[in-house]
């Protein structure tokens, strides 16, 4: 219940700026490892030493779910990193289904960082015959044909080819997905979907480019 | 000479936003989408509606560049295409290596983005003798014992568990990696080389996670 008026409140928030959402997951992936090292307070300024942000961007970001702080102790690291899993829903198991069995598709199947997390890939659709009816991950490669009318669950990850997934994000729409994780590399829009976060793999070698260009300050 | 010292330009602003850096690839690819329609010129709401960054962000990221803009007119695409390539260093090939010959290697080793963008995987290592000599995306599996000491190529994509990547990452900048995508799962931090991005495929669910329970209104 309380969890429910806390998520209430979060949403009377007008808007929670999109960067300080994205900054959320890298304050959590530091706090665990600050719990695996056996800590049990932190400071904005260890923070912003681990994570590379800034202590000041730090406190704003958590300002917009409520202060979270004790005044010259710092942060109570196992309480704050349950805050924050409360806010992005991490606190429960979710159950995630995935489109495509490929190399993409069976690294994801097979990729570690998932259940820690507290998500679980629990249905792998692809319409690859010589796929349906094995298994990655543990998981039976079911015929996306027989893909249900009303999924029980609100998230998919595409790793399809880019050409098909606009038409798969339709019709995973049209069944009750709500939440698209797009890995395919060809973007979707809003329009496609009610949720969408488009993951392009080429975008971060880009950037990382681009800072190696800078730095060694030729073209 | 021009593009050198464009680039000198650039590198004597005192400092470009990070979050600019990280829109640049959203434009490129946008642009690169309105070239295969046959567009030659675009306004930067059209930019705004394609993208979801609203037009006076894209207005403001340029101009740490100098404006492209026509008056009256917008953007011609292929000369800001080519502006954008050009800062980020996209215009030449880039030849990268990987280290990694897993699901997630392989997966990175045929994922037909990165030839779209002038990146090229050359080289592929991997300690597993299962793997070594055998081929994927076209390139030949080498024994990461016989890594080059000092390595000709300045990239490296990081595809091992995380346990190893620590260790990976420090060996490749003492053989002259310069600049490390670490898609381990694993941080890696400024210290362990001098150029990284670390790509957690779990941050980008976590957020999909936020915007689903806030959509939902409950947690």
């Amino acid at each position: 219940v309380i969890e429910k008026l806390f998520m209430n409140t979060i949403k009377k928030i007008t808007k929670i700026p999109d960067p300080t959402i994205a900054r959320l997951p890298i304050y959590s992936r530091c706090l665990i490892e600050l719990m695996d090292a056996g800590q049990k307070m932190v400071s904005s300024e260890e923070i912003a030493a681990l994570t590379g942000i800034k202590a000041s961007q730090f406190r704003k970001d958590l300002s917009y779910f409520g202060g979270f702080g004790v005044q010259g102790y710092g942060y109570h690291i196992k309480q704050l990193f349950e805050k924050i899993s409360g806010i992005m829903n991490l606190h429960q198991k979710n159950n995630v289904v995935l489109i495509g069995a490929g190399n993409l598709g069976s690294a994801l199947a097979n990729y570690p960082g998932f259940a820690k997390w507290n998500f679980s890939i629990c249905e792998i659709y692809d319409k690859d015959p010589k796929k349906i009816g094995k298994k990655i991950g543990g998981i039976k490669i079911k015929d996306i044909k027989n893909f249900p009318k009303k999924c029980k669950y609100p998230i998919a990850l595409i790793a399809v080819p880019g050409e098909k997934a606009k038409e798969i994000a339709e019709n995973l729409t049209k069944c009750g997905i709500k939440a698209i994780l797009n890995f395919s590399g060809k973007k979707l829009l809003k329009k496609n979907t009610e949720i969408i976060r488009n993951v392009d793999l080429t975008h971060e070698l880009a950037i990382l480019s681009y800072y190696l260009a800078t730095h060694k300050g030729n073209g």
